[in-house]
């Protein structure tokens, strides 16, 4: 990673843990499920989603402050579908980034509920928030309702739930990650274009750069499942094929699935190339991505 | 009920009814979480949310068109926390107004992501609406999830498996009811009263009609948990005290709770009485729950 790269990761990650901790610790609500909501969200991960959405704004030339409220919604939602997603009935994971699931800690009943409230607190914090215009507000709450609800990642997710325990075509498995993971990174990115205030080809030009950045992330995730190390990982290596989940090495073989990704980031950097804009911190984040099944 | 009531109530439902299949239809969703989130939308109910905003919107004198949009919203968000509700880990219920609950016929998991899905869609469904301007729009968007969030309907629900057996005072009772189903019911209102265009003092009126009619419809429920038939309740009579839960009966007596429930039924009329609007459908509403305890 270049030191670029790593300062932005970096700055944007304390700003956002910050804001994160005071969106919890204003609400007036019972502490038990503060803390229930809080757990889940400290449990750290990449903050992938802020960061997209950040490096957008950033190839705007704009600040980061217009794009808090939202990329803070990007991450309870995000991690509400984790919390929910380790529940019993569904995957039934005892760890999450090697700390116990909400579920452990805090019962199922208490993680449902506290799914639910990041789920609803997300369109709280765009819907008051003082330093977006009105037309984006809209627009933002708009686009995220379709990209995490019945026709984004909830469709991945039941997807994802049908297709287990049988063999998936190639289209099948990229249904469920567009919807299931690809969708909301859409909206990290899109989200990131109207708040920059980009023109309509413009989104054109970014809608496409996340199409092919959420696929490249799922297939390196597969590729990263057989070969990585747990530690990199944060889960079991081959916990995904150990449950008889079709994976893109599965599907394509190793060799096809690297060719697979290769081009994933090929056309996500062409795209980028097409915005006009100053996309530095965008391509590196993508390089990142290819680098890491090596 | 008058005829005038009784018409009003038909005419909306069937408009509400039939537009709620049309938003799940319209749905580019796998089938099954279509017909999940269908099952538990069209298994009825006295659709009083709904119909409390067009009441309001019907005391300006405004037409039913603008309010549908966010009338289905919050049938939907009023129906996720019942399927979440049912779940095992909850209240564990089976029956739900005399039909399987939504796990019992499609799953743990399925439920869960039919609530997730209802609970999504409904916020795309204001965004989306063509009929209601910007502002008004991010102030029902901004509103209603305050109301179902974690200051609203979802911390009632952790106050209310926090308060299981235990006796609690009036005001922990209170609270309980004011934010597990009051807060939604205050939504219902003054979302009627923010479309038809209230100033400043008619919202102020209107939140404090909810707030007495929220605590009503409770009470009279609570009472009539004791002394009514299973058929007007849709389920087993004592089914709440069977589970050592604080009622407004156990808390205050029977005698004590009638009396409790007169005195909101006429502070929720006199604010009406203030808002200076054609309130009638909305007072006979009022005294339709004043008297199912009888």
């Amino acid at each position: 990673m270049t030191d670029i790269l790593n300062d932005f990761m970096e700055r944007h990650k304390e700003i956002l843990n910050k804001e994160l901790k005071n969106c919890i610790s204003r609400l007036d609500a019972p502490s038990i499920l503060k803390e229930a909501m809080a757990y889940s969200l400290e449990a750290g991960g990449k903050r992938i989603r802020p960061l997209l959405l950040f490096a957008v704004l950033d190839s705007f030339g704009k600040k980061s402050e217009a794009g808090l409220a939202t990329s803070i919604a990007l991450e309870m939602i995000h991690t509400y579908s984790l919390v929910h997603d380790d529940l019993p009935s569904m995957d039934n994971d005892d760890l999450r980034r090697g700390k116990p699931t909400n579920h452990k800690v805090f019962g199922e009943a208490m993680a449902i509920l506290a799914g639910d409230g990041l789920l609803t607190y997300s369109f709280q914090l765009i819907a008051e928030d003082q330093h977006l215009q009105a037309g984006q507000k809209i627009e933002l709450l708009r686009l995220l309702s379709k990209c995490a609800g019945p026709e984004g990642m909830v469709a991945g997710q039941v997807a994802d739930m049908e297709g287990e325990n049988r063999e998936l075509g190639i289209s099948e498995l990229e249904y469920i990650h567009i919807h299931k993971t690809g969708k909301l990174l859409t909206f990290s990115v899109l989200a990131g274009a109207i708040i920059g205030g980009a023109d309509s080809r413009q989104l054109d030009c970014f809608e496409q750069f996340s199409h092919h950045l959420g696929l490249s992330f799922q297939i390196s995730d597969d590729i990263l499942d057989v070969t990585g190390d747990e530690e990199v990982m944060g889960k079991p290596v081959g916990s995904d094929t150990g449950r008889d989940k079709s994976t893109y090495p599965s599907v394509l073989t190793l060799e096809g699935a690297r060719e697979h990704l290769s081009l994933h980031i090929e056309e996500a950097k062409k795209a980028l190339g097409q915005t006009n804009l100053n996309t530095e911190i965008l391509s590196q984040i993508t390089d990142l991505i290819a680098e890491r099944t090596h």
